[in-house]
């Protein structure tokens, strides 16, 4: 078994490291911060786009990190790509084509694929960095890449969309933060192409940030999406890994019957546990249970 | 309006302190650790039992430190005050005695007393210090102190269990983590002097740690108070200065007909709203929802 008490020295270095520990940091959770202790420092560079990191750490397997966040760890990273995934999926009757945008680290794509009513699954990040080191180095994430149904399209995402009308059954936005590359993932015009690309009937689910940070920027993006589109919610999970332990999700769907609350299809109980680590029917629901200090600014009905 | 940018220099020091920074360490979540912007530093003190802090951040309020570990932030306290309160509470049909073991900052205190059928509220901490700083630099916990139905007591919990017998209704234990002075409070003989300090029907809540750090210490708690009383549960809430963001409750009840995930007691949707920041019935119920790695183990029934 491998030593975890000594930081191999892998001669690579960044600016989030020092004294064996990765510090999390950004503007956008101001006055806290994250982190997680170091075991090798596997990958750092510049890409087209943003700094890319990779380390494996002591507690939480090999992280990847863009721009100074966590964006996934392989020790809780189930939680938000089964959540951001099963939500929308089983929301929606049958779901055959999937687009995910970003999601760059396969683990999304890897969760569409277990709905075996898919028949065509687009994955489009902007950069390809992210999927490159993704592959080596979080291989049970980028699994996802290898199954015969999935596309591959390295790519702007509102260009992709731009392409495609009446088409998708389901979107997933598995972005970073507001603050980067991600930025125009969180606006309008965005959310009137994804409306677009829909077919009938179809279903949006896009990172949406955590309630206890970012209440009001939560607030915007369901009012304007709550103009574009009929029903629109918001659904989170705990991750320890993430600003807070916990992310949203913005739920929207085309189809004013849609309630995001009950799934619409389920798994078998043992296909459940066979297929998710942290995914239920009724986690599904109680996703959607607020707090009362987010409650009553969030949710449009009740 | 306090300028936030500058460090107050209070001539304090303390070893979690640095370059304005407090930093979070425990053995008993390796290889993470949070870390809050420290305004100033209110007040250090090597108590009888523990390491006692108290500093201002520069967006939580003020932090109680205990031994190191975040015990209660002014923005995020109320997560747990509630839900380690009201769970228990509103499973009970009448709780007029209730006992809170701990909770030293007042504000388990605060939240049993929103209940109007409470008769008598008896609060034993083992460490007066805490009961001192608290009063005076978290005076939003500490308000449950001045309350006509409070008693207070400084001493150790088990020894003041032993001189009461089928008596409270309702027993809150708001303990810090197993590794200093309260350690015995997770243990079977405290369970057991639990069962017989309480009246027929009585219910007990206990903090009982993060089910993704520490599913198989949580496990072994609820497997021996199964075996004292006939009905033993665990639910969580969501708290970002916790590690990994989310805190676990041990419920148990004498008898067998309590069913924890439906509150027995519920008030008006208005009075929710006035009374609790996170505490609703439909959040009481969801606490109880785990997910897929953690039910299995820990859910006697579903």
């Amino acid at each position: 078994m491998e030593d975890k008490s000594v930081v191999k020295n892998s001669g690579l270095v960044h600016p989030n490291i020092s004294d064996g520990w990765f510090y999390e940091t950004s503007t956008f959770w101001p006055g806290q911060k994250m982190a997680l202790e170091v075991q090798e420092i596997l990958h750092v560079e510049k890409s087209k786009f943003q700094d890319v990191l990779v380390f494996s750490s002591k507690t939480y397997g090999n992280v990847l990190v863009l721009d100074g966040a966590i964006q996934a760890t392989e020790r809780d990273e189930f939680s938000y790509q089964e959540m951001i995934t099963h939500i929308p999926m089983n929301s929606h009757p049958n779901p055959k084509r999937v687009l995910v945008i970003g999601g760059g680290d396969g683990g999304v794509l890897r969760e569409v694929l277990k709905h075996e009513c898919v028949e065509e699954a687009v994955l489009c990040d902007i950069d390809e960095a992210v999927i490159r080191v993704s592959k080596k180095y979080l291989p049970g994430m980028a699994i996802g890449f290898e199954h015969p149904k999935a596309t591959v399209i390295v790519g702007d995402g509102l260009e992709y969309m731009r392409t495609r009308e009446n088409y998708f059954d389901v979107i997933i936005t598995d972005s970073s933060d507001p603050v980067g590359p991600a930025e125009s993932l969180f606006g309008p015009e965005y959310y009137t192409l994804m409306h677009k690309a829909l077919r009938e009937g179809g279903i949006t689910s896009a990172q949406g940030e955590c309630q206890w940070l970012h209440t009001s920027f939560i607030k915007t993006v369901l009012d304007f999406s709550r103009n574009i589109f009929p029903v629109s919610e918001y659904a989170f999970t705990t991750i320890p890994t993430y600003p807070s332990g916990q992310i949203g999700f913005i739920l929207c769907s085309k189809s004013q019957e849609t309630n995001f609350k009950e799934p619409l299809r389920r798994w078998s109980p043992e296909q459940e546990l066979k297929l998710c680590k942290y995914y239920n029917h009724k986690i599904h629901s109680a996703g959607f249970v607020l707090p009362n200090f987010t409650r009553s600014v969030l949710m449009k009905s009740d």
